[in-house]
């Protein structure tokens, strides 16, 4: 264990969610409370603040505010879609980052973000490696599709989980309201995942079950959702389908994007929404019926008023990790999540992942928790994610409206 | 004041709102507690379920049960959007009605709804005057749409201005994240007035103002859209839109069923939303830019867990209301609120308006509440709306999901 003394940055990439504060926070606060840690900065969208010389001295962020930082959704510091090269290719942006590091004598570095953000994480653990800089990399994981390999489970993942269920809970109740009922069609996020679309069924938890619900985890078949869809409404006047957007045929194309078949009774191209689509689909199909298609939207990596407190705490707690795991000397691993589910409850712990193990694999819903129509996920799904959509968040509001982090983000030089 | 002993009955009529079980719920319990009272029924579907001898006893339901009806969104006895003869015309229904009355000696009945409910309300209380019957009639109000009249505001309109002032907040932190911006339009329910659109304001109270709103209120012009948004995002490269699902062009046609013009580069008719459809017009006009159309949908007026307890104590009050000054010997009136918002804060107390008043009229937003160029509301929307959606509600939960009520539903025989 070598002590090594210097200033952090933490930076964030990649979409939103409810959560990926929490986790910055968790490092912010682990990096201010250390007395190896000489500074802490947090870098204006992600790795293109480094690039740009744009930090944030987050030691002059007054600490209560700084807390609110917890129960604040999408990225406070500014996030980025920003792909680096590779250093073998192209050394351009590495040595600015080391100039920048070296500027600000950088001595810790945490990345919060998905996939792609282990990569960059990777790539830059490599490079300072490489050139003999000493620097210690960790990964702080965040995405809502649940899609990182290694992990039990992903931060955000829960909150937009906890939000898709409440929704259909509520849309169910909405739905189900006049004495002849209709086909809802929720269109829920996770192009290559379905642990999105599979929240769906925690709904059924509560009383109130989607009908269907469709994952990209196997191929669609639009005569057989057809055939489902018909058999529920003629028993029960009434349907829910809950469908992931990045459902497609089997020869892969996207529902959402391909030509809907002559079958379907057209023979062009659909503007809008996959849920719009299938419901044009189905109004097709069976005459008169009433049909509402629902995009969930951003709202549900958004909602922070719908946030889980498990998913919160666990997000604090792999910001914090991965900061004092660092002090203590590790570097090049991500923060992750071992879980267990048994009779005495569930419990989470973190582990340490090596990061060139955990990116750029994508982690899909097992088969075995799909049933064999392809049409639902069974209890295993539901065993899975219900604990981690417990509780409550303490959200701060003023006017009864969220009152979220105002940060003064004062920039270093 | 004359004493009139008999049962009750309350239906729900309309769309859903997250407070009409909580109007519902306040005469149920009126109802109960009252020794004039003889037995409380609940029609299921509104008048469809008088018209079919279809009534739940409501004294049958545990009473701890049934007080989570408050908390409950949706019509929990289902509601019916069965548009009533006028009786001149065909007295049909309305002796069906009279004999069901006669049948459980029913001498109190309770409507609760919109604009049509309180028309069905008015024509069923003068018939029963017509025809001798000594019965009590009252309407309990509830729109999402505020669009009742002679009322400071409607029940239900309150948590669905909360939670679209709340995902408004909420979308503006996910839309601000990236260094470079997007356009977003947020699709609103209110097909005449702009209530609801113009509770988008209330996001700027939280600092997070929407940059343009529409409503139905004003003529819609494309051209002028379209200058708004492309100056708004030479600016910041960042724009958000609420509009109305209402808004029309000066000749009367709705935006979202017109063909849209040569000017926006299409000269046909588009599939999908309306804000789907302004997202095709934008992207059309600024070449590169990123659009997010979203449409809030049926959550706006469902999600129980973003409801206003002002809201939700009030629409108890007026349940509650109309059923203590029935028994008192008022009859053929609705509950309205009459609220005062000074210095002292803002006060609400139950008025009793005429049914006939009421009924089939349209309250719309004031223009003097909407600035010149017609995209945006000014500061007494905000003065109007703000202390109505103010507190939150104790909405039950198991399993951190919504705990919804479940009612035994016995059948009267």
């Amino acid at each position: 264990m070598s002590e090594l003394k210097g200033a952090m940055i933490i930076g964030q990439s990649g979409g939103p969610s409810s959560v990926i504060n929490a986790s910055c926070y968790g490092a912010i606060k682990a990096g201010l409370d250390s007395d190896c840690i000489t500074k802490v900065y947090g870098a204006a969208n992600g790795i293109v603040g480094v690039l740009n010389d744009k930090l944030y001295v987050m030691d002059e962020e007054d600490p209560e505010e700084l807390a609110i930082m917890k129960y604040t959704p999408s990225s406070a510091l500014g996030s980025c879609r920003y792909k680096i090269a590779d250093p073998d290719v192209d050394e351009t942006d590495y040595k600015k980052i080391l100039e920048i590091f070296k500027k600000y004598d950088v001595r810790y570095f945490f990345y919060n973000g998905g996939n792609d953000s282990m990569d960059t994480c990777n790539k830059i653990s490599k490079y300072m490696k490489r050139v003999g800089y000493d620097c210690r990399v960790m990964g702080i994981p965040k995405t809502i599709d649940n899609d990182l390999f290694g992990t039990d489970h992903c931060p955000g993942f829960a909150s937009a989980a906890k939000y898709i269920a409440t929704s259909l809970v509520e849309i169910y109740q909405d739905s189900h309201v006049y004495d002849k009922g209709q086909v809802t069609i929720v269109e829920i996020m996770g192009r290559h995942a379905g642990w999105l679309a599979g929240a769906a069924s925690l709904a059924r938890v509560a009383g109130y079950p989607a009908d269907l619900i469709y994952l990209p985890e196997v191929d669609f078949n639009m005569d057989e959702f057809l055939e489902d869809v018909k058999k529920i409404w003629d028993e029960n006047q009434n349907v829910i389908v809950a469908v992931s957007e990045g459902i497609h045929y089997a020869d892969g194309r996207f529902v959402s994007e391909a030509e809907t078949s002559a079958t379907d009774g057209f023979g062009h191209a659909q503007l809008g929404g996959l849920a719009a689509k299938l419901g044009d689909v189905v109004k097709n199909a069976i005459p008169g019926v009433k049909v509402r298609p629902i995009e969930l939207s951003l709202l549900q990596r958004c909602a922070e008023h719908c946030a889980s407190q498990t998913d919160s705490d666990e997000s604090f707690m792999a910001g914090q990790t991965a900061v004092n795991e660092a002090i203590k000397g590790v570097t090049d691993k991500m923060v992750g999540f071992k879980c267990t589910r048994d009779e005495s409850g569930y419990k989470c712990e973190a582990e340490l992942l090596d990061l060139s193990s955990v990116a750029n694999y994508e982690k899909k819903v097992p088969v075995e928790w799909i049933n064999e129509r392809g049409n639902n996920v069974n209890d295993e799904f539901i065993n899975y994610a219900l604990p981690l959509i417990q509780g409550e968040i303490e959200m701060k509001k003023e006017n009864s409206l969220p009152r979220f982090v105002r940060l003064k983000k004062v920039v270093a030089e």
